[in-house]
């Protein structure tokens, strides 16, 4: 099998990033390949840690730039020891969010700017970009509907902000699409998750060159 | 009284910064000056528990990265929450260690460079300096007898590494108090601890104008 691809799953909540990341681990998986399947931030012992500090401040909550700071810090260690590693063995690596989300909630909605998050990123993570990015697009008010299904309807620090957040999250993650087409690639949302599984899998063909 | 300065200790371990900072706002104190004491990593509660993944780090420890990001991250909390509002009001802010660590620990010593440092300090707090950086110098074999005599020895993560690494670190202080002259004032650190002080009021003095 070729050798393994950089693919990050974006969106807002409630789009069904981490569902499809599982459902396109598996169907690799199932085909043989090594993958790993992580998330942001987390996906080391160090990251986790930091996770646990984003989505539960000590204090009054983090303002945007100390928020960015550890979003990065997070990455570094991310890239560093489970990220880099992998894809150095061949492996795929598939992501639930990575740098754009950074770019969608700090740099956009937070207001602090793209070319602050990229500068931390390249000096956090050498710069390092996904092959593909699948950005999950569903409407405003199918979201609303599915978060309200989910488990006692709790909300971690940055999940809670207010609608107007989120509509600028939305809005900075299509602007960061439109711009760089050949990395991104937007997924219709909507139907089960085995219909935008089978979509993905369409999407993902043209990456994989003739090799397969 | 005149409007409060931003004054930083900064220095090794050992070399009595922390002893220092106190009796430096003790004095102020005594003089009827509205003086906030505070130290880094730290300082507000989101800083100290920054502080508390950096010198007892979860998984195998931060790569250089990582850490320069995660101080960033904390300083940005203690300036946006501490510092900034304090100097606003006209208090003094006298800090046990800030920037330049960063910059002689991270940037030298782990080999990250100055401009990543610096690159981090303005996204992350505006490029906030200090008025006066007073670098209390010790000799190694000093350091290393008053290390010795600490209780239990115990050391962090970042204190317990090799003394090549803490030699970096001491020979990028000198460097940077050599190149910002106006900003920095070396002092000897050796003898007791209110003769030092006496050196660091006297030293003080040409900073605080016809004024006082």
């Amino acid at each position: 099998m070729m050798a393994g691809k950089f693919i990050a799953f974006e969106g807002g909540e409630g789009t069904g990033k981490s569902t499809q990341a599982r459902l396109l681990s598996n169907s690799l998986q199932s085909a043989g390949a090594d993958v790993v399947l992580t998330r942001e931030p987390g996906g080391t012992p160090g990251a986790e840690a930091i996770r646990s500090l984003l989505l539960d401040p000590p204090g009054d909550g983090w303002g945007a730039r100390a928020e960015a700071l550890l979003f990065a810090a997070a990455r570094s260690d991310h890239v560093e020891k489970l990220i880099r590693p992998a894809l150095d063995r061949g492996a795929w690596v598939i992501t639930d969010r990575y740098l754009d989300s950074s770019r969608a909630y700090q740099g956009g909605a937070g207001g602090i700017g793209d070319d602050a998050v990229l500068g931390l990123h390249a000096i956090g993570s050498g710069g390092l970009r996904p092959d593909v990015t699948f950005l999950i697009s569903v409407p405003p008010e199918l979201i609303a509907e599915r978060l309200a299904k989910r488990d006692g309807g709790t909300s971690d620090a940055i999940g809670g902000r207010e609608a107007a957040y989120h509509q600028k999250v939305a809005e900075t993650f299509l602007k960061m699409a439109e711009a760089e087409p050949d990395r991104f690639v937007v997924i219709d949302g909507e139907g089960t998750a085995l219909a935008v599984h089978e979509r993905i899998l369409a999407a993902l063909k043209p990456f994989l060159g003739g090799t397969q």
